[in-house]
């Protein structure tokens, strides 16, 4: 059975909901840390790079979210999570998903670690360039329902988890319009939902207010 | 016929050198920038982000150097420069390129433009960040003589032109062992003889000793 070692709310939640939506079971292993924050040895022999999260499948063992997903996402390919190796879709997920990685992922960092980016200022220069970044999201998601091609792929799980991560901004990620409406409808895909539940994520007035 | 929007020594370094490798015919169309570093507006309205490099073939339009090189790698599978699809190798590959595209990439960024992200102490702290990156990497090339599997891929590719961009740190990228050796091998891949040739980027003076 698979094995993702995760932790509520951390780049776990994009691997996960994609377990999910591939339809394959598999077992939360939560990390261990210290109250150094610091993660157990025994987490370091699995994954000597220390970051969360870790996947195992067999002798398989896995790490960095996006290269996660994409990993499901060949394996299953009956879940069409992404477009077929080759064609100009996968093309543009590639795209999207290296973007939303070193770009949105890593300027969300400087802003809830701006410690780890030397001091003053850097949460600033990265809200900044956060707004710009989903922003820009929001534009290309004008008059469409998921960022390549006609249906949901991993970029669409994975733009979630970041836009999630976006609602400690001023304003918010999903205050925007069209990324509101993306972080709806992923909502309603049965992996987030579940990896939501599984997670014991909390949800904004908003989206409990669709539920009724 | 493929073009490549590029500057010399940036991010196009990688998917040059990938055009060779692949075989393909191309055209190198240099990026104009004004007095204060600023594309032209006929590169905006190509590249809305405004990054180099950006890739045009036919009528796709493809940004971020390691989507480029992935899409590269697919289009033209008898170059094999990525395992296939759905294999375990192939994973690795994802994981390391996201990994060098996000952390590696994006903590060169830091050390090279400090300012854009706030301003003491940041250069300081991806000094040693980078000096961590390299260090790992090097040692998971003790032994072997490219990142994924037997063969050379995009990875390495993508790692030469990172090794490079490490030259300007204390100790350079490139006083590793292991990561010497990996770089002057890639060095004799056709792709990137002729990337380095094309830009006219120097070479380091223990490279060049190798041409004798």
């Amino acid at each position: 059975m698979m094995r993702l070692h995760y932790l509520p709310g951390t780049a776990a939640m994009a691997p996960h909901a994609t377990l999910v939506e591939v339809g394959v079971s598999y077992e939360l292993v939560r990390v261990e840390r210290d109250a150094d924050r610091r993660v157990a040895e025994e987490y370091l022999a699995l994954n000597p790079w220390g970051k969360i999260p870790t996947l195992e499948d067999g002798d398989v063992v896995l790490t960095e979210s996006a290269a996660i997903c994409l990993y499901l996402a060949e394996k299953f390919p009956d879940a069409c999570l992404a477009p077929p190796a080759g064609t100009l879709e996968r093309a543009e997920l590639y795209r999207w998903l290296f973007w939303l990685s070193n770009t949105v992922q890593m300027t969300l960092m400087r802003h809830f670690y701006p410690e780890r980016y030397g001091t003053a200022g850097v949460e600033e220069a990265a809200d900044a360039d956060l707004a710009e970044h989903f922003d820009l999201t929001d534009r290309h998601l004008a008059g469409r329902e998921w960022i390549v091609g006609e249906e949901r792929t991993v970029v669409d799980l994975f733009l979630f988890m970041l836009t999630r991560w976006g609602r400690f901004l001023e304003p918010a990620a999903w205050e925007r319009p069209n990324l509101r409406r993306h972080w709806l409808r992923a909502l309603e895909l049965p992996g987030v939902r579940k990896m939501i539940e599984e997670q014991g994520l909390e949800l904004p007035a908003f989206a409990r207010s669709t539920d009724a």
